[in-house]
C-alpha cells in the first residue's frame, strides 16, 4: 500500500535533514507553529532570505536534486558570509509537485542536509506545499558580535578593493551544464562551482575579526552588478583592473574577462581594505585565494581598465527585472 | 518615458512599506545582503516562516493586492501568536510579473504595511524575482521570555480545550467570495475575516504571561486537523463538543457546525488550561471571545460529541498533500 504523504511527514523529513550538525541554538525546531532560537550571550542575529526556483535559479532535467538542495541553502547563507557573520539555523519554504515527494526530495533534502553541516546551520522550521513547479525559499539566521558587521556602506575613496576566489567560473560551469546532455555532474572546478557553491562563511569572520574590511558584500549577480551596489551604498566609485582579475583560464581572453566583470553565481566575497591595511591581507584565507582586483574612487563612477584604456563599467550581471 | 523597474527599487518599495511601524530592533534592514536584528536582551527568538501562493492560497481576480499584502504576514505572524510570542520584524521573498510592479504592486505594499504596523512587525529585508505568477514566502521574527513560550507538546487528559474567535468564519468568507462575480470587498465580517485576518498576538502573550496554557497552536487549516495536530504532540486524545463551538449564524446548523469543525484560515488560538484553572480563563482577552469547547482525554482518540453521540473527528481540514 502506497503510504500516503503530508505536510506534517514531510516536516519531520526536513528536520531529520540537517541531523548531525550542531544545535545552532534551536529548540523546538520542527513539529510546533513556530522554532525558538537563542542567539549567543550578547551577539545580534543577522537575516537574509532568498528564491531558489524552477526555471530561474534551476532545471530539474539539469540538475541533480541534490545540488538544488545544497545550492538553495548555499545561496542565502552567503549574505550571512557577506556581514561577516557566522550562520546558525534555516527555515525552508518548499512548494513541489507531489511525483517529487519520493526520490528527488530524499535526495534534495540530502544535499541540503550536507550543506547544513558544512555550514553549521541546522533546520529550523519549515512550511510546504504542492505545486506544479518546484519553488524554494530559504531564511539563514546568523549571528555577529555588536558593532562588527561589515556592510556596503563604509568604502572610502582609496581603499583597496579585494575579491576572494576565481570570478566568472560559475558561469563557466553554467554554460557547460547547458551544453552537455542530460543531468549535470560536477565533473570539473567550474561545474563544481556552479552546482555546490561554497559561501565564504571563514573569510568572512576572519575580516570582522580582524576589522580590516571598510565594506563588503558577496558577488552572486556579477561583479558589474554588485560592485555598483557597494558603490552606491558606500558613496563612491571604483576603478577596477581588468588584467588583475582572478579569472578562469580560457584560449579567448576576452572571454574569461567578460565572465569575471560580468558572470553571476559565483559567491565570492568583494570587500575594501584602507590603503595603508591593504598590506596585511594574506593571499589566501582558508584555502580561500584573495586577489587586490582596484581601488575606490571619488566620484560615483565606476570603471574598468583594460589595455591601458578606461571605460565605464556598467552593470551586465543578473537582474531579474531587466526587461 | 517609462522608469525601468529593477530590483533594488523593489526592495527599497518593501522596505518604505513598513514606515510608521516601531524599529523592531532592526538595523540595515534593507540594502544590505542581511538585515542586523537585535532581540530584547534575554529574550529568545522565535522563528516561522509561511507560503502565500496564486492559486493556492489567494486568487488575482478575486483578491485585492492589499488583501493579499495583509494576508500573507498575517498567516506567518499567527504561528507567533501561537507561541505566545511578540512579533518583531519579518523577511518577504516575492516573486511576481512585471505587469504587477506597478500599481499591483503599490497595494500589495501598502496592505502589507498596513498589517505591518498593526503586529508591530517591521520589515527587515527580502529577495524579489521577476515570474509569470505570484508568490510570496515570509518569514517572521519574534521573541519570547526564556521558558515562557507555549508550545503544542504539554496538554494533560482532563485539560480543558479553549478557541477564541468565531471558527469556520473565514471559510464562510471565502465561499461568499468565491460564489460573488468580481474582485472581492471585505463587505461583512466573514469577508472581513477571510481576507484580513488578525492574528491573536495579544491573547497569545496574554496566556503566556499568565502561565494559564498547557499547550497551544493556531488553526488555520481547520479544528479538526490542527486538533490531532496538537493531541499528537501531546500524546493525548481529545473531545469537542459540537454544541459549544462558536460557530457562524447560518440556518443550516449543520453546515455551521461542519464550517466550525473543518474550515480553515480562522487563524484563531486553540489552547489547553489545566481543569482546575480554567475558571480563570475570562470569556474575552483585548475583545476576543474565549470558549471553552471540550477536554483533553486520555489515549490518542479524537471525538466530537454531537447529539449525544460520540464520532471520530476526522482531519478534515486543509493539507496540501492530501490526494
Amino acid at each position: 500500500m502506497k503510504k500516503r504523504l503530508n505536510e506534517d511527514t514531510l516536516l519531520r523529513k526536513i528536520g531529520e535533514a540537517s541531523r548531525g550538525s550542531h544545535g545552532g541554538g534551536v529548540r523546538f525546531g520542527i513539529g510546533d507553529d513556530a522554532a525558538i532560537w537563542k542567539p549567543t550571550r550578547g551577539y545580534e542575529a543577522v537575516l537574509t532570505c532568498d528564491w531558489s526556483l524552477e526555471g530561474s535559479h534551476f532545471l530539474l532535467e539539469k540538475h541533480p536534486a541534490d545540488a538544488i538542495g545544497w545550492k538553495s541553502l548555499a545561496r542565502a547563507t552567503s549574505d550571512i558570509a557577506a556581514m561577516g557573520a557566522t550562520a546558525r539555523c534555516y527555515l525552508l519554504s518548499l512548494a513541489l509537485p507531489t511525483e517529487l515527494t519520493g526520490r528527488w526530495l530524499t535526495n534534495f533534502l540530502n544535499g541540503l542536509g550536507r550543506a547544513s553541516r558544512k555550514f553549521g546551520c541546522v533546520a529550523a522550521g519549515g512550511d510546504t506545499t504542492r505545486r506544479k513547479e518546484t519553488f524554494i525559499s530559504i531564511t539563514v539566521v546568523g549571528e555577529v558580535r555588536p558593532g562588527r558587521a561589515i556592510l556596503r556602506a563604509g568604502a572610502k575613496a582609496g581603499d583597496a578593493l579585494f575579491v576572494s576566489g576565481t570570478l566568472g567560473e560559475a558561469d563557466l560551469g553554467l554554460r557547460e551544464l547547458v551544453a552537455r546532455r542530460g543531468m549535470g555532474r560536477a565533473t570539473n572546478a567550474a561545474l563544481r562551482k556552479h552546482m555546490y557553491p561554497e559561501p565564504r562563511l571563514e573569510l568572512g569572520r576572519w575580516l570582522a575579526e580582524k576589522k580590516l574590511a571598510t565594506a563588503m558584500m558577496d558577488v552572486s549577480d556579477g561583479l558589474s552588478t554588485d560592485l555598483r551596489r557597494l558603490c552606491a551604498a558606500s558613496g563612491v566609485g571604483a576603478r577596477v583592473e581588468a588584467d588583475a582579475l582572478p579569472r578562469v583560464e580560457l584560449q579567448d581572453r576576452a572571454d574569461a574577462v567578460k565572465l569575471a566583470l560580468h558572470g553571476g553565481d559565483d559567491y565570492e566575497l568583494l570587500f575594501c581594505v584602507r590603503k595603508t591595511d591593504a598590506g596585511r591581507v594574506p593571499s589566501t584565507v582558508g584555502g580561500v585565494r584573495l586577489t587586490r582586483v582596484g581601488e575606490m574612487a571619488a566620484g560615483g563612477k565606476v570603471v574598468v581598465v583594460e589595455d591601458g584604456k578606461e571605460r565605464a563599467l556598467n552593470a551586465g550581471g543578473w537582474d531579474p527585472f531587466r526587461e
